[in-house]
């Protein structure tokens, strides 16, 4: 994994003293994102696919709604420079620090609302099914396909999965990156998400769920825990959060009508 | 914990079946930061120590540069708005977008070199030492102060110490807003840091490291990984790295001068 890590001499110390050897760590890039010619953000990453991580970016940031609004993405991996074209409008900076979610606390119960473009996305009507064993399976799976993670310890992973089997899997240093890689990739290629599942190894927080909503995914698995506001969004967005997922075991939070105890024809939960 | 969590009913499937239960899951909640009447930033956080983020996150981000310039922080728990006035010019939307870091590859080395208002600060001259014993005692310390996160899974925690003890303790659903309340809570206190430690959970990425270098923190320690750049910048600014911080070892990754095997006086590594 040389694109994501790098060999260095540590100094390790234990009660019985001190011995030296070498280490891989994780890379860390600084990565500047022009727009038709516009600084638009500094993001740090692992350097791999980013190309990907450009495009996910800028549609998890609404900077464009569909794939034929993107002309061209250019990649100086050396620079730390990626240039996109894009159609439609570019926000000002003033919207790119709009926020997103509103809070309603009052007696006990908090509501969040979804503001400005946020209003836009429809929930999630997917007729997907998941048996429990098929969780359970996907859950081990992306411990196998996280390679970088269990080098390094340093990443985030997630993976794009059918009910069945994973697609494929991205890695970052930074657990939103991983996740815009992975919907980068699926605008790149034209990969529809209403049957697919998302497979992530850390925390589901509300942005998490806000991107995975953008793309039409309907169900996140975690091997993390979600936040109140997330499963807040998830339940409003119509997508089946699961946490805290475990070789024999995990917790339905929203949508649980995705979730079969048996695949048996005809019998459901 | 009620700032920190909320108690939900979910949904918990294994192989024989599923069952119904109350599980504590946390809070997240979305901060609209105005600094002097502009709205300057959107966070989501566990809504807790509310005015050491926002006086964390302004320094961090470098919008005042000392505790005079800070006029007067008002939080407004209720709407999620944090009033911020200070003197001193306050960064323009295109200040707070640039690049803090660039890198220059070459002949398979990499170096980062700081920019702009990085290049200010000084390197950590601090003669601070502490023993092997001292560090694993620390690290130990955290696991015990983090009782959000013990109950939740949810938060991190960042700790700060002297070389004997624990001081305080912040968690926060994010990495980078706990180590912000530490920050905030030390120039609220006027409390000095070049003889104390920071001990955190999470990853340690080239934020935190200017994070710390900013209040001038000599030493981080983490059960985590830090990152290749974490590790550039912390060597030129003369912080002292230790990883993978377990109960019987861990790794120096820089400036191990502040490193001793034992206390006895005289005898140094």
């Amino acid at each position: 994994m040389p694109d994501y890590t790098t060999s260095i001499e540590v100094r390790r110390y234990n009660h019985s003293g001190l011995s030296v050897l070498q280490d891989v760590i994780i890379k860390e890039r600084p990565i500047t994102l022009f727009v038709n010619g516009k600084e638009l953000a500094a993001i740090v990453c692992s350097p791999v696919h980013l190309k990907e991580l450009a495009v996910g970016f800028l549609y998890s940031e609404g900077i464009f709604q569909e794939r034929k609004d993107l002309r061209a993405v250019s990649v100086n991996e050396e620079e730390g420079i990626i240039r996109v074209e894009a159609d439609g409008r570019i926000p000002s900076d003033e919207d790119l620090r709009k926020r997103y979610v509103t809070t309603c606390s009052g007696k006990g119960k908090t509501t969040f609302y979804l503001v400005d473009d946020m209003l836009k996305i429809k929930p999630a009507e997917s007729g997907l099914v998941l048996t429990v064993d098929e969780i359970l399976h996907l859950s081990e799976e992306i411990e196998k396909n996280t390679v970088v993670f269990r080098s390094t310890g340093g990443t985030h992973g997630v993976s794009l999965c059918t009910s069945k089997e994973v697609i494929c899997t991205f890695e970052d240093i930074g657990r939103h990156n991983a996740v815009d890689k992975m919907v980068g990739y699926c605008l790149l290629k034209g990969i529809s998400l209403d049957d697919k599942v998302i497979v992530f190894s850390g925390r589901i927080s509300s942005e998490i769920i806000i991107k995975i909503a953008r793309i039409k995914s309907p169900m996140i698995i975690s091997r993390g825990a979600p936040t109140d506001m997330a499963l807040g969004i998830a339940k409003q967005l119509g997508i089946t959060v699961i946490g805290f997922a475990r070789p024999d075991k995990f917790n339905v939070y929203s949508n649980d009508q995705r979730v079969a105890l048996e695949n048996k024809e005809g019998l459901k939960k």
